[in-house]
């Protein structure tokens, strides 16, 4: 029975969220895919990391982080890395889990861990989008000159199986067009306004719940769908895309007397992302719209997401994520686990 | 480059439109998958049959169905077979696909050709929905002692990767319950009688476009949604069910008066299957709900099918394929093709 080692480079929501779900799933993973695991490294970026060959106990791993401060060292049987390459040139892995806090005009230093870990011949998984849209087919074609995965499920609509379904289930299947919700601040933002709040209201009632940023700019003006949109293009459609690239309008020209007017005739204002196919090659964007109750989209609130897309082998096919959170982003790292390690 | 030989049983809207799409994805098949094809051999119950070890020319094979009578006999380039099985023995193919009418009840004959297939050594894919509730563990037993995959995608929602979503894209989910609109015939029955039809008005027609059948009774006591709600429960909550163990109410109860009555409070009549893993066990339905218009199934019209999981791992995930038709099953025969030899 094969015996995986991981290593999990950012340990904050997700990355916990994906420690508690391997003990959970412990076991099944064992019976129904016949495959053992051990954590050899955690590194964070303020509460240390630890390489310990022989395994991390998890719970012990959780445990600590709850009492900040350096929480993670004590946990070590080898030094501590003097930083995150150190971390991944010595943590013994054979499986990366990459979620260090990402610069999205660059995809780094993602890029670069992600880089020595299949230099190194490790599986890498991420629940980052900048790796994606930066280097995608350059870390595709590393991991497949080393007989390992880049996967990456996780990047667009949380656990939601998106890349794998196209990967997995929709063999030879082209994707022609998309078109989804895929921020949910925007959508909360908009959805507090039809109930009478000012925009700036909407948003510090976002930031107050932990949904929107201290600096909400990367939702609000679409950049965070802007890269959701380049991930999902450079992928699906095979034609690597910058979230630059992409049409790009937020929300903040929305007034709150254009919210009350769409829905004074059963209309609802939500930020659509989008991408087509065209005969000049391919238009991308994110521009808020008024849709009407017969949509799909009109439903969508809170953190759900919907994306229905255009293929030259079925009619529309759409998927919902309803209400997600870090678990299911944890849950696309490992359904990512293991399909690299039994494909 | 590996090379397949694939025999169709069952030769009608669905078959012919495989051989369509087969011609259609022949070069993507052969550049992003690395393989090459040749049918040995079509069956049909009422235009003949062929084999031709040297390969069927497909065009032709769909031009002489236009001709009707024993259209495919002169095709062959061996003695047509006496019976179906004695084509299955002699089509010497690896890939069977089964799309010969089935006895709901018993599954047959589908369940026996398949069952021979497998002990020959051939792959087996099928959109008939019969053969998985009535074999679907003991066709599994018997492919995986063979080595090879019995696949049947297109058994329900045509070709919406459904089986294939859980089996390639969500390990270690398990699935606790789900609703669906899965029968686009009472669907659309309830949709017109909306307009002001009477029930008989409707079903004819729903008959007089094609949608319905002489005796409609299958779809309108919801012995349709019932098959389809058994094959779900026993594949994908490994809980082996008969349509017959599915709560079952049609919609022929329903009257005109209430279907307007749903209207006037904004809501709409759908038949809705269901099933839930409970303390007792499993309960599994089918029935008319009034549903209100902020429900998914609201929109739900024409051929368009809806279902929505739920799972331990993500928040409730639904898949929404809209206006299918043959060619949509037929792709699902491709998917489990290709997913069968490429695994």
């Amino acid at each position: 029975m094969p015996h995986y080692k991981l290593a999990l480079l950012g340990f904050g929501n997700v990355g916990q969220a994906l420690a508690r779900l391997l003990l959970r799933k412990q076991d099944e993973l064992h019976h129904r895919y016949g495959l053992t695991f051990s954590v050899t490294g955690i590194a964070t970026g303020h509460h240390g990391n630890a390489i310990d060959p022989a395994g991390i106990n998890l719970e012990s791993a959780l445990a600590a982080m709850t009492a900040g401060g350096d929480a993670l060292s004590p946990l070590a049987t080898l030094p501590p890395s003097g930083d995150s390459f150190d971390f991944v040139r010595r943590c013994g892995a054979n499986v990366l889990f990459e979620n260090s806090p990402v610069n999205y005009a660059s995809g780094q230093p993602a890029v670069d861990h992600l880089q020595t870990a299949l230099e190194l011949g490790m599986h890498t998984i991420t629940a980052n989008k900048g790796p994606v849209v930066h280097a995608y087919r350059a870390l595709t074609n590393l991991a497949a000159s080393k007989g390992r995965k880049f996967y990456f499920e996780s990047a667009v609509m949380d656990g939601a199986p998106i890349f794998s379904l196209f990967r997995e289930t929709l063999p030879t299947s082209n994707v022609s067009a998309f078109r989804g919700v895929l921020n949910s601040t925007t959508n909360l933002i908009l959805t507090r306004m039809e109930s009478g709040e000012s925009f700036d209201q909407a948003v510090a009632y976002a930031q107050a719940i932990g949904i929107a940023e201290t600096d909400p700019s990367g939702d609000i003006d679409g950049w965070d769908a802007a890269v959701k949109v380049a991930a999902l293009v450079t992928v699906l459609m095979d034609f690597p895309l910058l979230p630059t690239q992409v049409e790009r309008q937020g929300i903040r020209s929305i007034s709150p007397q254009e919210v009350q007017r769409a829905r004074q005739v059963d209309k609802r204002w939500r930020l659509i992302c989008s991408a087509e196919r065209t005969t000049e090659g391919l238009r991308a964007r994110v521009q808020p719209e008024m849709v009407p109750s017969s949509s799909p989209f009109y439903q969508i609130e809170g953190t759900t997401s919907l994306i229905q897309f255009e293929t030259d082998v079925l009619g529309s096919l759409t998927l919902i994520e309803t209400d997600p959170g870090p678990e299911t982003t944890a849950y696309g790292l490992l359904a990512d686990f293991i399909n690299a390690v039994r494909d």
